[in-house]
């Protein structure tokens, strides 16, 4: 990933809003699926407060490429890699900041608080990573005291298989999940309602061109598969999940719902945001081969934060209380690349418009948490809200907001819009 | 399931073929997808040595549903339920039975050895269970000396989200992967090509209309989203499920392939062949409620086989090994319905066309273990072929056939086809 032109500071656009503190600064330019009035699904960039509807200005845009942009979700596009972003980057760089085109581009804009944003990809498989090694420790204290980081944590890039079908974007409604639940004094399980619903903040990666069944992807080459990112909130049941995880994983207390953040934010944009750090303390294990090399700087320094409010906090116009702000780079033991790497690395396809989960994203600093689970030390030291009310998981009417920026001296900074979910019961 | 006149033992087809012994007499009538000549993907039904080319024929076939049978996949067909599934059945019962329609029908049919044969759905999700209980015993033994069986599994329908994207249909070649496994002596994992290559022996279930997210499927009506089962062998790498499966379960081990025969086999065809009896000794906990009713003949009485050649063997003209040959009732410790209800009661929607594995179908008996490492106790006790040479786990040539056959007194019995894997290396 190279730092040109599209990025340079002084670069301004025409669309005024995309100048000021925003998440969508012409530096950035993410890609999304977008309708208005239930009409058809179409491509978009989010530029300021605006969305630029791609397929109204593709005869501006480029060549052959510009046909995916028609199709009503990015799969597509994300297939042709890192060419086709890089010149759709670079066409929309000039157009948005080229003031004599104003007048072509500007009836394609439409504001974003008319639009609905729909997922940007048709996801073939959902993948969830554990990348976190602050989390998986956290974690582990609890549901294994003894052994909180197993053996094979510092080798093996943890991951497993979600459910693609139940992933929404944000905005989706959260359905408090039934299911089994073991209370620790009764003797069987009893069936309904979790009472232990949960979030974890975590990073998506889109997968673009993605390997053939049975050829691996080389750790040198596995940067050109990432299509870009966004926030996912991998909804958790804890109680469904301690009775339910072994021996095969989390399942059920898992796949009622994922969301997703409904912007692509492309490592194109992420560039000067790139970081060598990552959070492998120096002593650890060398990475086994297969996982050693890659770009240099893997690390994503993207800050991301949760916060919530509850119905009580909203009607009394109390300003959302932040859980938890950190530097994914700072708690991902394993980068992108290794993840994609090691995901391919016995044959396993990945595909164009695939979804991968980095994993809870803690750090190791108490206000770095990525989950109740940690933040309530597993529901016995609950927060107390700025409306007086205490929290160990979540309650109806409770709203999870995620947000995600990137920022560094000389640079003007990037957000990955949001991920937002209200429980409803 | 009505057993009605399809089922009627003295009827018989005007395909020849059909009426001796084979898996597709005009009592069976299972769907799928195939091409001839690179020519597109259709929808067909097998009869005898036959299939018929459902497009072919759809003016002599029934009204709306019928355009869903002109699509490359059966997910739309399937979406339909049993009752255009029971439609079709009826009219091709009487078509390749009716002596007069033979003219009209018998351009349509295509012989089986001039067909490729494709995967009858686009697989959005596919999750394996574990209801095998003498599987889950058995293969408990050898990874948990301790604790084979744990706490959960006589409540839990125990499943886990397996790769869609590598679902590929019987034949495809087995491309032995890649991954890391620590060897028990060694300090530190190594990477490498699997030495503990194996097979599981499961049948598939074929999802039919499915549930909103957020909706639950009830027991009683689990049955109305069963659309067909088929043959489904779990590849799996042992020596890399050892090392990578805690705590999130089997990854990589698994992910490189799943195969499964073409065909779906429509509960209707099976109807006859139901049985009441599962393999939950008396004295067990009964089913949480949820899980406790459904209809009264949910066991599968499926005879699943598994089978084997090595090069040498082929060369030499040495007929295929029998590993295991059980009925899978006998093996299921939860029925079709019960993991439909089980898999969605926390709200998780179930689409048209999604797969969802039984896992590994070991009945109680010597001659019934669906793995290798159930019959080689974990490559302690290899097997001796009929060539001399001996298993504990796969070796490169050796081609692995699953085979499926359902009789009952007084009924014509079935087949389910065949689902082969050939080890390249």
């Amino acid at each position: 990933m190279r730092i040109d032109h599209t990025h340079d500071p002084a670069l301004v656009s025409w669309v005024e809003s995309a100048n000021g503190h925003t998440d969508f600064p012409i530096q950035n330019l993410p890609l999304c699926i977008f309708s208005t009035d239930g009409a058809e699904r179409r491509a978009g960039v989010a530029i300021g407060d605006f969305l630029l509807d791609l397929g109204a200005v593709s005869d501006l845009l480029g060549d052959a490429w510009v046909a995916e942009l028609a199709q009503p979700v990015l799969n597509g596009f994300l297939a042709l890699g890192a060419g086709a972003r890089v010149m759709l980057r670079h066409a929309l760089s000039r157009l948005l900041s080229d003031e004599t085109a104003r007048d072509a581009i500007e009836p394609a804009l439409i504001g974003q608080s008319e639009a609905v944003m729909h997922l940007p990809c048709l996801v073939g498989d959902y993948t969830d990573f554990y990348v976190g090694i602050h989390h998986a420790t956290n974690v582990g204290k609890q549901f294994r005291p003894a052994n909180p980081l197993l053996p094979n944590y510092k080798y093996v890039p943890i991951g497993y298989h979600g459910r693609a079908s139940s992933v929404r974007v944000s905005g989706e409604p959260v359905h408090r999940p039934s299911g089994q639940r073991k209370p620790p004094e009764a003797e069987v399980p009893v069936f309904g309602a979790s009472r232990r619903l949960d979030y974890e903040l975590e990073l998506g990666i889109w997968v673009g061109p993605g390997n053939r069944l049975g050829e691996p992807i080389a750790i040198d080459e596995a940067e050109q598969h990432v299509a870009g990112y966004c926030l996912l909130n991998d909804w958790s049941a804890r109680d469904l999940q301690a009775w339910e995880y072994q021996p095969l994983g989390p399942f059920l207390a898992k796949n009622f719902l994922t969301s997703v953040s409904p912007f692509v934010v492309t490592p194109e944009a992420l560039a000067p945001f790139m970081t060598a750090a990552f959070a492998r303390p120096n002593g650890d294990p060398a990475p086994l081969d297969y996982l050693a090399g890659g770009s240099e700087r893997p690390g994503l320094g993207i800050r991301v934060e949760a916060s919530m409010t509850t119905a009580r906090m909203r009607d009394a116009g109390i300003a959302p209380h932040r859980l938890s702000s950190g530097i994914a780079a700072d708690a991902m033991y394993w980068t992108a690349e290794q993840i994609v790497t090691h995901h391919a690395c016995n044959g396993c396809n990945l595909q164009p418009g695939d979804l991968i989960g980095t994993g809870t994203l803690s750090t190791a600093s108490a206000d770095g948490l990525g989950s109740l689970l940690e933040i309530s030390q597993g529901g016995k030291m609950p927060i107390v809200l700025p409306s007086g009310e205490q929290r160990s998981f979540l309650e109806e009417g409770d709203e999870l907001v995620f947000t995600g920026r990137a920022s560094a001296d000389g640079y003007v900074g990037i957000g990955l819009g949001e991920c937002r979910g209200l429980v409803v019961g």
